[in-house]
């Protein structure tokens, strides 16, 4: 039947609607950056993620679907399939942003699920398996790191209490967080945690330049390259900044720049695939005339090859300790997960999907980070990225064209029909 | 007469009552810190800065002193002369502290003047020239910076509308909290903004560790090494951290470690005479996961010798420049001082009071910036160092023996007595 009934459901894609979609959520959360562009700040587990979920439900009832939520907050849209005791095709991808973020990273996947279902109701297709679509709480790690905590827990990944005790800039537990938002959602049907998808596909842009320097209107994804993500705490003594020698100094902020330097030669790649990030930095007192007692600062170091992911992950800490002067330097790793390969089947669904509308495509690796990869274990899974701007994300600047968008949603209904009636 | 009745008022000097007020004050935001030191964090203009207010009052009025504010905040505690129509001596130092600070920086300087207009007031002396004790608004910069606002504007080294628009970590301005001070005092008497002083001389720790490693009791302050302020902001762009080439990305942390890397070599020195720190960092968004858009880091540079502190210090733009690969930085100058020195009146009286005491003396410039630097270009000005252990200041540790304090109050009345008599 996929082969007939398709396209209509891809015909019945409408890309004023995604768009308009994509321009409304932006709204809640929304702001004008210094360079006037329109950018989402939109933590998890806030009231705007409530008001954006709200409106999400609000769409998806209209088309007949059933809304409900778990114990980790992942929100699930399901459209019945003919036979309700198969395992459904689930779909999807996250409703929060990063700090800074832009309008697409995530919830494009959440709204071009919605378009999908929509599609398929308004085609009057029935498939075989129900299709669920997801949103899952928390994938930015902005708000509470690490990110993937509500398809972390979903996958049994981690469990669920591993991520009580984090803690947010204002000092708020996850777990507290977690309980504000199932109690002003309690008026959800509700659902147990996890369980065996048929398959999963994900809709995403790519957050890289790849797709637009090279032409081609879809990312066929084949797997997802290792995240390992490092705090590194150095301690010094605060002494007046005045009187103090130097050689009698124990400054924390002079040790972490010999740290981050020797780190810098640690992870030097002349084939520029390794990703390596100092992004957050704190140091106390942080007042200009004390010396830096101490200093926090975070490691983010990614690569799709294992074994690179591993050598040099490990050697992390030896570097720092062997950097260190006259601080002493602790390293904890707080997320750590290998690369995953997507294999052939949801790939290959995807692939064909986009050959059968015409549409160009590239079979690459993720460079970020996504929900997709802990399902791995769980069921054949696979995503569709879609061309952004000069591959900028996580800033105001971020940008995907409403035809690119339309483009990932059709190739994704026409996938989801194929994995659905499988 | 100084010669007969000076002893009388170094005899007045009480070790016990001296050392009694510095812990009472202490108590007035104190904290225990990690390692279980005795620590004080008071801000100026805050509650707990008016309240050290209202208790040094209260020992003021006891003694007869008569109690003024002028417009910037300071505080004058005036033990009347002979002839009142004759400028006075000043004495004093400030009474905030840095935000992990100790219980004697400045504040000694202001208890040790109560103490020895006290003691010139039990021992029955009434010399030529009012004696007055002051204690300079923000000398220290940690909630408003540049410090030394109190004494910069008493001495019309800057116009006190300089620092109205400065703002605080929490975004009140400096004008406003003054507003707030001078209100919360109006029932104290008013005097017209600055005044030029018969003399002028502080008591400090030393905040460095000379007169401990040479075993001196009391450090006759020569001079004060200059200082230059700056603040440095390096501009990038924000992209994820996992799919952004490090060939393509603006960092701003990465530029910030350049900089910082350069600055050292610029700032190398051998005789390690030289004070550079970097002790601020603020990182946007702050982010693990994404790139950082901006960072403002500060510079605090001092040097004794003018031509050093000139040199180097105008290169610091060029090669922070110099250092940036894909960002933009620009550079603040927020605060200048050059070096001071105190010539010979005041040190002279200081030197002479320790020795007929029988304490030895060490001569030696301030590393730490006083108020007093402020007073050189209206009075004869000179500092008194006391011994501090480790040499360490703006830290919990910080700690001066209660016959320090005694030794350099007792100096401190003889001193001030051979001033207001000539």
């Amino acid at each position: 039947m996929t082969v007939s009934v398709a396209p209509n459901a891809v015909a019945a894609v409408s890309e004023a609607r995604l768009w308009q979609r994509l321009m409304e959520m932006a709204e809640i959360g929304g702001f004008v950056s210094e360079e006037g562009d329109t950018g989402v700040n939109r933590p998890c587990l806030t009231t705007l993620d409530r008001t954006a979920r709200r409106l999400l439900i609000s769409w998806a009832e209209r088309i007949g679907a059933s809304v409900t939520i778990d114990p980790a907050g992942n929100l699930f849209l399901r459209l019945e399939g003919e036979d309700p005791s198969l395992p459904p095709v689930l779909t999807g991808s996250h409703m929060d942003s990063q700090p800074q973020g832009g309008r697409f990273d995530g919830i494009y996947g959440v709204i071009a699920g919605l378009e999908a279902i929509e599609a398929v109701a308004t085609a009057g297709i029935r498939p075989k398996r129900a299709i669920e679509v997801v949103a899952w709480t928390n994938e930015e790690g902005g708000r509470y790191a690490p990110g993937c905590t509500g398809s972390m827990s979903f996958a049994d990944f981690r469990p669920m209490s591993d991520f009580d005790d984090i803690v947010d800039a204002a000092g708020i537990r996850y777990a507290d967080a977690l309980a504000e938002q199932m109690a002003s959602e309690s008026d959800l049907a509700t659902r147990p945690l996890g369980y065996t998808p048929h398959a999963y596909l994900e809709a995403h842009i790519e957050q890289g330049p790849r797709l637009e320097v090279e032409g081609r209107e879809i990312g066929v994804v084949s797997g997802i390259q290792g995240s390992r993500w490092f705090t590194v705490t150095i301690e010094g003594r605060s002494d007046h900044a005045g009187t103090t020698p130097l050689g009698l100094r124990r400054d924390a902020v002079q040790d972490m720049v010999r740290a981050i330097t020797a780190l810098n030669a640690l992870m030097h790649d002349p084939d520029d695939v390794l990703r390596f990030t100092v992004a957050s930095i704190r140091v106390e007192p942080d007042t200009s005339n004390s010396i830096a007692r101490r200093v926090v600062f975070t490691i983010d170091f990614r690569h799709p090859d294992k074994a690179v992911l591993i050598e040099r992950g490990d050697a992390i800490t030896g570097v720092v300790e062997a950097a260190m002067t006259t601080c002493t330097a602790t390293v904890h790793e707080r997320f750590h997960a290998l690369p995953v390969d997507f294999g052939a089947t949801v790939p290959g669904a995807v692939a064909a999907a986009a050959t059968s509308q015409g549409l160009s495509t590239i079979t690459m690796p993720s460079g970020a980070f996504h929900d997709a990869q802990f399902m791995v274990p769980l069921c054949p899974t696979g995503m569709i990225f879609i061309p952004c701007r000069g591959g900028v994300s996580h800033h105001p600047a971020e940008y995907a064209e409403p035809v690119a968008c339309a483009n990932g949603a059709r190739v994704l209904v026409q996938a989801l029909l194929t994995l659905a009636n499988s």
